[in-house]
Parts: structure tokens; sequence; C-alpha cells
């Protein structure tokens, strides 16, 4: 197991803390950290402002990356997934999915074109 | 940097999809990976049933689990943040915030007599 | 047009913030509000405590509503639909789509043997 | 209360679905309409397009919106909330806290110069 995840899951259980730790709890952990990272780039239109806020704010960005990862790793562990088993699943899903030459420079919104909207 | 991290980004620059991945649209592909999760676990109350369902649907929650720490990889990636380091500082916050002998059997919601809701 | 979201689009273009009010950013501003939400329900499992502690609240669920209903006004606004209009029309669709005969005390979680996973 | 949350009130007695509608998974049906409106609007950075998409795809964008609209609306009602009075009140707060000489073209994101974060 990724041995973040293995640390966060025995965090909670030494602190017998699954008990709250429903499903539906820890999306809504995830949903609250997106929110407050929202804080940090709304209402600017500008990518490049928007960028630079970002590495302004490093140590806040990283707080809430380092959150959702929490929550995340708690939701795998819930039904004994591995958050690297996940992410490696994905990555060989997504390259057979989007080769290269067929999708460079193009996104996948279908109202705008795009080919395989699931991305 | 993680090493499911660095193939996405390189997954991304292949592609020339850095041009796509403003931040706030990373946060909405969260957000849309959030609510297909729901759709796994809605309306049923008794834990133990929730926890069937996501066992039933083990190949499903998986992907989801996959796709949330893709685009959270993305967003980590657009600042230079290492996901491997954002999880083990927040799990060394917590640690210090949460000392077991305190927080064992007790949640964070402070609207029920619980310490510290930044969790 | 609903009177409420009436005065939300004066108040806007009074401050000339539709400028601001890209519809990624109204999304992103009702994740937040229903990320804050969570800090009065999480973590606990109760139904009933949940609804106690709502009741007890009341004021920042109120605001909470409020807040995502302000949102919600801006983006509908943003294309020039009425939020009366659209509520008629899923109040209408949902009565056919689940007739009460059909759908009492049953719900529509299909993983679950609910019929109609569109809920 | 308002009309349409009364009739949607109405609908979900009729069914006895209160008993499936926990504020949490209320809030999760949010979230889950956010994601799907994402789709409409992914990937695109051009404010311009994003309008134009969102205007051709109007029936799909109300349908999210009423959507949004009706779970918002049983929250409300869950703990005896008017969904209109608690749009009043937020006007008349962010008239307040808003002046528009003082907010005019400005926006409220407090990384940016912004006054007041609390939107």
């Amino acid at each position: 197991m990724n041995q973040y995840q293995e640390k966060i899951k025995k965090f909670s259980e030494e602190r017998n803390w699954n008990q709250f730790h429903n499903p539906k709890d820890l999306l809504l952990g995830i949903v609250e950290e997106v929110g407050e990272f929202r804080n940090i780039v709304k209402w600017e239109q500008d990518p490049k402002v928007i960028r630079k806020i970002m590495l302004e704010n490093i140590e806040e960005v990283k707080d809430n990356i380092g959150d959702i990862f929490w929550f995340l790793s708690l939701l795998a562990g819930s039904c004994g997934i591995d958050i690297d088993e996940a992410a490696k699943e994905v990555i060989g899903q997504n390259e057979k999915r989007f080769p290269i030459e067929k999708t460079k420079n193009k996104h996948t919104n279908t109202k705008l074109g795009g080919h395989d909207g699931k991305y």
C-alpha cells in the first residue's frame, strides 16, 4: 500500500476514528477542501495571474492538496483499495483512451467537438 | 516526485494539455468524480450496507479514486508541488494537532463538542 | 423572473461584477458553500442528532442556503434562465418520472435495486 | 414558503422519501449536479466561448439549475427554512457588506487585494 495512505490508515485506527469516516463524510471532506482552494483562485480570469497567486500562496495550496489526499486515502482504504493501484490503472486506461497522435492539442469537451467526454 | 504524479505530468505534456488544465477546471474535475461516487452510496443510511455496495462495485470505486488522484496530481504539479511531500506534511501536522490520548473516540465537529474543527 | 434572482442580478450589475462571474467561479462558489455546510453535520451518523444540530445552528444553515441560492441565481441569470422556470420544469419531469404508486418508499440507487438512477 | 419549494416538499412527502433525504445526501446531490454542469464548460478558457456553449446547451443547463434548486429546497425544508427568506436575508447582508461606491469593479479575492473574502 502507498506508504502515506498506510500512515493515514494507522492514524485513524489509533484514534478509533473509522466510526466517523463514513464515505459520505469523506466525500464531503474533499468537497470542503476544493471549496477552500477556490478562495485562492476565485474571480481572477487571467491564467497567468492565477498561477502567480498559487505560487504566492504555495503553503496554503500544499495544505489543501495534502488534505484532499488525506480524505482520498481514507476513502480508498475503507474498501481496501491501494491508492497507487488505482492511480496505475487510470494511467493505463487513459493512455489507451487518448493516443497522443489523436488527442494532441485537443480537449475532451464533446460540446466543443472534443472526443470522448469521459475526462 | 511521486512516480504516478510524474507519469500523469508526462501524459499531459505529451498531449500539450496543460493549456486546458486551469486549476479551476481541475477542481471541478475533482467535484465531478465526487458526484459520480455519490451514485454508488446515495440514499442508503446504514453504514454496513454502504460498505457492502462499495465492495460490490469495487472496480467503479477504484476508477473514481484513481480519477480524483489524477486531477489532484495535475493540480499539485501545476505549481510544482510533490503530492508525497504534501501528504507527509499534513500527516505531521495532524499527528501534532490530534494527540491520541486527547482525541481517541472523539470527533472534530465543534458543533457537537468536538475539539479543533479543522478536520 | 424570480424576484430574488432579479435583485441579485441588479446587485451584480450595479457593482459591475459580471466580469468576475465566470460560470466556473460560480460553480466553485456553490461547492464552497456545500463544504461549509458540511462543518455543521460532519462525522455525526445519527440522523436525529444531525437534524438537531441543524436546528441549533439554524442561522448558519440559513446563510449557507441563501448563499447557494445566490450563486445559483447568478449562474442561471448568466444565460437568461429564470430560476422559477427551471424549478417548474424539473418538478414536471420528476412527477412523470417517479409515479407515486411505483416509487413510494423506494429510493433511486440502482446499485441497491432502485429504479432510474437519475435522481 | 416559496411555491416551488412547497411542491418539491409535497413530492417528497407523497413518496415518503424524507427517509432518504439525509442532509449529507442532499449536499452530495448538489455536488453531482455541479459536476455534471462542468461537462458543459470544461477545459474552455475563453469566457465568450463558455457563454456560447451554455446558450447552445440551454436545456441541459436549465435542467442542472433546476436540479440544484430541487436539492437545495429539500435541504432548506428539512429544517423548516423558506428558501425565499434565506435569499432575502443574504441579499440584505450583501448590500450592507458591499456598498457600491467601495466595491464597484473590485472583486473579493483577498489574495489579490480584494476586500472581505466572504463572497
